[in-house]
């Protein structure tokens, strides 16, 4: 009884494949593990005894390695909820029941908050039963937002993807001599770290993002506008990225603040998003040509432009959580620690996973500049590493090669 | 007298500086070219004698590497529609007066059907008062519909972020196991060619794009919501691509269905787009997960992903117009000609820009198929050879590094 089973969960990213090849190299490496399964869609495959052999896989290196560049979470994913088990053991039974039926004594789970809630349920559960499974969880979000971790993975290629975007876009916005403003919306409903990745879309000297607004502080649309209208004195062209969740002092999200009352043919409300009602009120309040732009699910996707540092970084957690499994570590992630910005140095440990669940890591307001429409010398310090290096990404007929495992 | 200058004009693209590398390497080569000058913001910088010394860029090899892989048009652009000469002379005067003052014999403008536009004009009149100024057109267009050339530069690189795109979205859309339609929305007003190009996301047996919508067919909203039905009875995600100018039988844009009638706060009106008409559709008529995505001005300032056969291309029809322009033709343009599909062989090649200006090559109806929402295996063989091969792209700070020449 020494079988694996890995899962996915929560949004997918760039990154969150080279983790579970991570595990699987483990595996593949100390040849402590029998049997090696995935379960389709998270936790939800788990009840549901929907599991995937992934032993053959093992034997593929290059397989591996086309699986370590697919975007998106392989072994699919889900939203799922755990309530306590003294509400609901039912759940709880049929996870412990597809375990039994498999032999698995290690489960690893990847995911964000809600998993490692879902890590952390799971095997308090155990304790409290006497049950042996070992529950171990790795990280993964392009949010940023875990607890517990110097960062998370997946986090440094969506970075990745938006100081290149932006910087290319303020390529474009500068060959026009005409005042117009293009407004980039970044995920993040609570936490701007995305955001503030396009301050480093001017690495290179190159114009890249002139205002930069996180969610983080309350957003002053007065304010804003007389940002906008000094900008344009100044230039043509301005480029401005904000977090989808800025909202204004009462706690609005700036999105409703057009959305509200503006309803379709049919009589229902439209859904704006921040960067929308932004371009809407500039149209109304500055009159210059306006433009909004969503990275939408490209942000996160993107994986023919991911982090060198992220993949390796996402692959060794996920050796690292194996490890841990593997030492009869239990409830609890594998995590990074950051020793040094320059050279950039970091070390992989674990961490309580009751330390990650639930919480919710903000950027510091100090990260913010005074004038609020920018960063800080110190955050550039603490992101700029995380971007660094590109990937071998392997094209076939003209597009990158991606791997489905079902 | 014998100097050249150039200008670019239009929506800039991925690929338009290296066509000017490719003007600058042919001056380099031939020695033909006393001194070369760029014009800023295309032909309105030649009328206001806003020219830029490009003389010293000649020498340096890298410099003209990095050129060549910015996004954009490096020298400015504008959108200048040129009256006749008989109706207004004092532009066509300014322009000769720059030509003068600076010894101009050659003049070189990259750019879409509006600049041959310029060509055409520029170069009749010219004839017509017997200045012997000559006068080459380059071309350049995303959207890939210009007449007399067998593809545009810009479109090869554009569709390569696509198809690369939509494959990654698939992937992410696939993790999921509940109904849910995403829509993507693809430049292209009256031609659809760039939204063609998301069928190549499915070249190496990947799912892409599950239904495809051209601009050139009448959009029919009653069949389309079967058509995604049937789709989500088969499986669970579903990604749909649409033209941005999909219009009814009528002819009105599907963007104003929903948009005519929603106003904001302030009682201005929504201007939605095709996608996010689509998107409020099929949440009243189907009612499940449905998400739009815009691919925005990423499409064609993606320059971290360009086509090499699109960027070699670029540069040759740069070479081309200079050897033209050597060779005194005037009005003409620079061009592709297939020879075949397989092995893919093109030949360059001038035409009268009369056949280009104010024209648009839109996607032969033959080539979408009967059921309206994919395109021809006859499409694919086509457009497949534009985005072969990967560009080496250099990278600092951890992202691209771009150029400015002003």
């Amino acid at each position: 009884m020494k079988n694996l089973l890995v899962a996915q969960s929560g949004g997918p990213t760039a990154a969150i494949n080279a983790t579970l090849v991570g595990v699987l190299q483990g595996v593949r490496a100390n040849g402590k593990v029998d049997q090696v399964y995935g379960a389709k869609n998270g936790i939800e495959g788990v009840m549901k005894d929907q599991l995937i052999d992934l032993n053959s896989i093992l034997q593929d290196t290059k397989a591996m390695d086309t699986l370590t560049y697919t975007p998106s979470s392989a072994l699919g994913t889900c939203r799922y909820k755990m309530k306590d088990w003294q509400v609901d053991e039912e759940p709880y039974k049929r996870i412990i029941e597809t375990f039994r039926k498999y032999d698995i004594k290690y489960f690893i789970y990847i995911g964000g908050n809600d998993s490692m809630d879902t890590v952390d349920k799971l095997s308090n559960y155990c304790k409290s039963e006497n049950y042996d499974f070992i529950i171990m969880g790795a990280p993964k979000t392009i949010d940023n937002d875990l607890n517990s971790t110097d960062h998370s993975p997946g986090f440094g290629s969506a970075a990745k993807y938006i100081a290149t975007t932006v910087s290319e876009l303020s390529c474009d916005i500068g060959a026009y001599d005409i005042p117009a403003v293009t407004i980039v919306e970044i995920m993040g409903r609570n936490a701007g770290w995305l955001t503030a990745a396009a301050a480093l879309s001017r690495a290179n000297g190159h114009p890249g993002a002139d205002l930069i607004y996180l969610c983080e502080k309350p957003f002053d649309t007065t304010g804003f506008i007389q940002d906008v209208k000094e900008k344009l004195a100044q230039k043509a062209g301005i480029l401005i990225a904000v977090s989808e969740g800025i909202r204004d002092s009462n706690g609005t999200y700036i999105s409703e603040h057009t959305s509200s009352n503006a309803v379709d043919n049919f009589g229902h409300k439209y859904i704006a998003g921040a960067a929308r009602a932004l371009e809407q009120l500039i149209r109304s309040e500055i009159g210059c040509k306006v433009r909004s732009i969503e990275l939408n699910l490209m942000q996160r996707s993107a994986a023919h432009i991911t982090s060198e540092t992220d993949i390796i970084e996402s692959l060794m957690l996920g050796q690292k959580a194996l490890s841990c499994a593997l030492d009869q570590e239990t409830g609890r992630m594998a995590s990074i620690r950051r020793i040094s910005d320059v050279p950039y140095r970091v070390e992989f440990i674990s961490v309580p996973v009751s330390e990650v669940a639930n919480h919710e890591k903000l950027v510091p307001l100090d990260w913010i500049t005074p004038d609020g429409h920018d960063i800080t010398e110190e955050f550039i310090a603490y992101l700029k590493p995380l971007i660094q290096g590109e990937t071998n990404i392997k094209y076939n007929n003209g597009i990158p090669v991606h791997m489905k495992l079902y």
